[in-house]
């Protein structure tokens, strides 16, 4: 395939869409990215990588981030995770409490907030440092040392963290973490601040396109694992619209209020969009539409 | 593939958990199914039609209906829909009167009672009688005329149907029915309570695994429409367990509470099996065992 | 005490303040009021009947018809009641539905539709005819033989009656209902569409004033009875709006779209007050601010 | 009256009923107590003090301290409270949080958890020492400088506290907090852990009898203002119960999970009962039991 130029007319479709969002601004560290900033990168499972716009630049990866973190806890643990976190997508917006709630503090799956509270606090368990394994993972599987924890996020993340500090409390009050509520939300906080760009972030998803195998050659999941992770991806990855990313892209993904879309194309590449303007569900207008043009374009998805 | 031989391994899978489920006892008239019946069959984009079990042997298919009315508006009247119904998982069991009064009468999608409501009221408008047409699509794709409306089920089923009385009034209160309540109500029962068998449905939706053409050759969805609906399906087809089913299965599916379950496998064939007992959820624990280990077996999935 | 001074003064405050109301207007009969007409009532337990006003004016009594259903439930059958309906206030504007579904068709009190619904049912199983009984209880009180059911009203509820269709079916489907929800709903239609005056209406309240003696010295509920009537009127008996009507007001009471509201003083008066124009939670404006402007300047209160 | 007589009579209904509940247990400092221990006093308005049981023996006044709260802020501060905290009952038993969320961090009433953490914030602001001033309250009205707050409860509470912090960042994140999370919890644990006598309780309750003149003869809230405490309590002071207690009993009255209940008679008396023994609800079934015996005895009620 001619991925070069199916990136290109991806980018026209972003940069004709992403004046129709507003840039995250619920904490300070993210309100100043420039909202039709783009870029967007492909890694295939043979070892390609392409790239267009600032494909280079690193921004805040966000909820990105849970994907990783859910890997490494299925590749540490195992199953064992799953029976203090779901794997049905929440349904509505606003109703991570509500739900947590009727269902006594097991959240509903991994990818909401609540949800990564409880997967950081299993991490933190495994390994001892929940951030800097996610950390880690990253710079192995992107060749990139440079990528790091951006600490003004992290701040600005804690101090306006009343309502995942609400969450994270939530749970603890049902015995569904092990750790102190402090210790998880500090490493919660610490990896959804670390700042990569859409190559590094397109590289460390790869393992996911190639049945769980990790770019030195390892296995890290077992092939039925990563087709898992791909569909918890695919039914709840997109926040409330899952369904909508589903039916207009096609893809399993993950976003991030940073802007950053982490697609993958099963047996085939991992991709990644990024333009900081989002819709109201809190996902990117440009990297959506960047991705759903490609897919249209290449006639690549699952279904 | 030795599809005969994936499909033997399945029907083991299939009877090692059937009595695990229960037979849907609301109505009488599907009380009294043999709660261990299998049957399964599937058909090709290539034409081939392979079966075990009772494979033959027509049940109830219920909500599996539901993917033929979609399918049938969609062809017939385009992308008007989804201004009526959306196209998000529902969430929770038992909330679709929830949903339905909090989101003013929209329901959440084409595959919940309420969606399916709404999709039945379109269809009607769109062909003036709404179960016929459904039913010829049948016919006409399985190449079997024999294919029927059991009145007993559409006479229990509109015996026993307060709820989806109470749901069609709630969206007619809404402004969300075109038709009245007592003719949508009676299409929706009657389409319900079609017989088929595992043969007839795998042929019957094979379109979806074909692109959107039908046996005839004739194109009924655009290629693009086609793996949208495919999209809908594994993001919202077997109720509220959706996120488990595309965890364990990875295909977009539709089940009903006959038995039946109808998966997809885009680009390669349609996939139908079939036993009474049923999980909590509302899906058959041996027609999920089959298709699971079909899917395992095979190595196929689109994740 | 000088009633009828209280009442001008009652008066004053009501025309001040009906101009920030609207009339009711989901159905074409009730839409046609004039928003700041007024009139206003008391009956005393020794005989005396005051008004100003239009208190002589008949008007739709709507849900205060919820009242006298109630209490003739409990004197015909007695506590048997309380296991289909409870007594609980019902939290929030629009969650009748939503609480029907998670309590399983037990309305939460006889003041919310559903409730009011689940009441009708019953007296329709006690009397055979449960808007005759309501009506020639009315008639019996007030003296006043022309009290009617308007049946220009009852049609237009039953066109605009959707939503009620979908709480009785709903309700029915727990099989919480012993008539058809057709008989049901007429009944409960026809008698919220009985016509009456302010003064009818205090007279046919004063019975909860004299501890359950009626017009004729007869007894209709003992005097535990009649106060557990004041004590749910209280709680429930201005839809969502209960907590801020007791704040305000201090008197048990049962409001109606219609524009009336009908309030106890225990051991000594029933007063009713009447306007058309609403406030968001379907209280009259005029009417509520009438008769809190009578018990501050009566210091009259159950506080 | 022959106070004495009907207090005997009640504490009677309380031995025969106190059997049926179960002490709470949520924390360690609250598990030990006896579950059927019993007393009950009143305190008139004219000075009389009359007590059955172990009515001078100290008990945890628990959530009983909201109602102390909330006047104290009313007090010093007037009704700017009330655009921080609604006066409606809040429906169901779980529903705090899903309430929170879905009304944005106002609080449905100032005696659910939820609104007395804002309550207390408030207090706090007022006085820079909420706990405190509740204390100095409670001593100055029962004349009894030994009532303390309960170290080890406090502490209990605090490490069993998941649920409130939850509750107070919730509301922290819609910006209804003034002071810190800490401060608002360690002040709102504080004045719950204030141990007091039913004969303390009675005397420190008597102002809201006696429209809002305190035991030296100032006064502390209006007369309209104690009227309207009086309904608060009655439709909010006894958790989801409210409805039940109003139907049951017909008085205003807050309960708190130390199995005390301080119910007011308007213009009358103060009483309060204690026994550990909780219902579901979490209201003390023997308290409840001989305040619906007393009152059934004298006729006494609101109704």
């Amino acid at each position: 395939m001619n991925y070069p130029e199916f990136l290109r007319t991806a980018m026209v479709a972003a940069h004709r869409e992403a004046g129709k969002g507003h840039v995250a601004d619920y904490i300070p560290a993210l309100a100043g990215a420039v909202p039709d900033a783009f870029g967007m990168a492909l890694a295939t499972v043979d070892g390609e990588l392409h790239g267009v716009g600032n494909w280079k630049e690193p921004f805040s990866i966000q909820s990105i981030s849970k994907l990783f973190s859910l890997a490494l806890v299925l590749a540490e643990g195992g199953n064992a995770l799953w029976t203090r976190v779901g794997r049905e997508p929440s349904g509505t917006p606003f109703n991570s409490l509500v739900q947590l709630e009727a269902e006594r503090g097991i959240p509903r799956n991994p990818f909401i907030n609540a949800g990564a509270v409880v997967v950081t606090d299993r991490l933190q368990t495994l390994t001892g440092d929940a951030s800097r394994s996610v950390l880690g993972f990253l710079r192995a599987e992107s060749g990139n040392p440079g990528i790091s924890i951006d600490p003004a996020v992290a701040a600005s993340e804690a101090a306006h963290g009343h309502r995942n500090a609400a969450l994270a409390h939530f749970i603890a009050s049902h015995g569904n973490l092990d750790n102190t509520v402090a210790v998880v939300l500090e490493e919660y906080f610490a990896h959804c601040s670390i700042s990569a760009s859409c190559g590094d972030l397109a590289l460390a998803g790869r393992f996911l396109a190639s049945h769980g195998v990790r770019a030195d050659g390892t296995r890290m999941l077992s092939s039925t694992e990563a087709k898992r992770v791909n569909a918890v991806l695919l039914t709840c990855g997109t926040y409330d619209a899952a369904g909508e990313f589903a039916y207009r892209v096609g893809l399993p993904a993950k976003s991030g209020v940073g802007g950053g879309v982490l697609a993958i194309l099963p047996g085939r590449a991992a991709l990644c969009a990024w333009s900081p303007a989002l819709d109201r569900a809190g996902n990117s207008v440009g990297a959506v539409a960047a991705i759903e043009a490609f897919t249209t374009a290449t006639g690549l998805s699952i279904f």
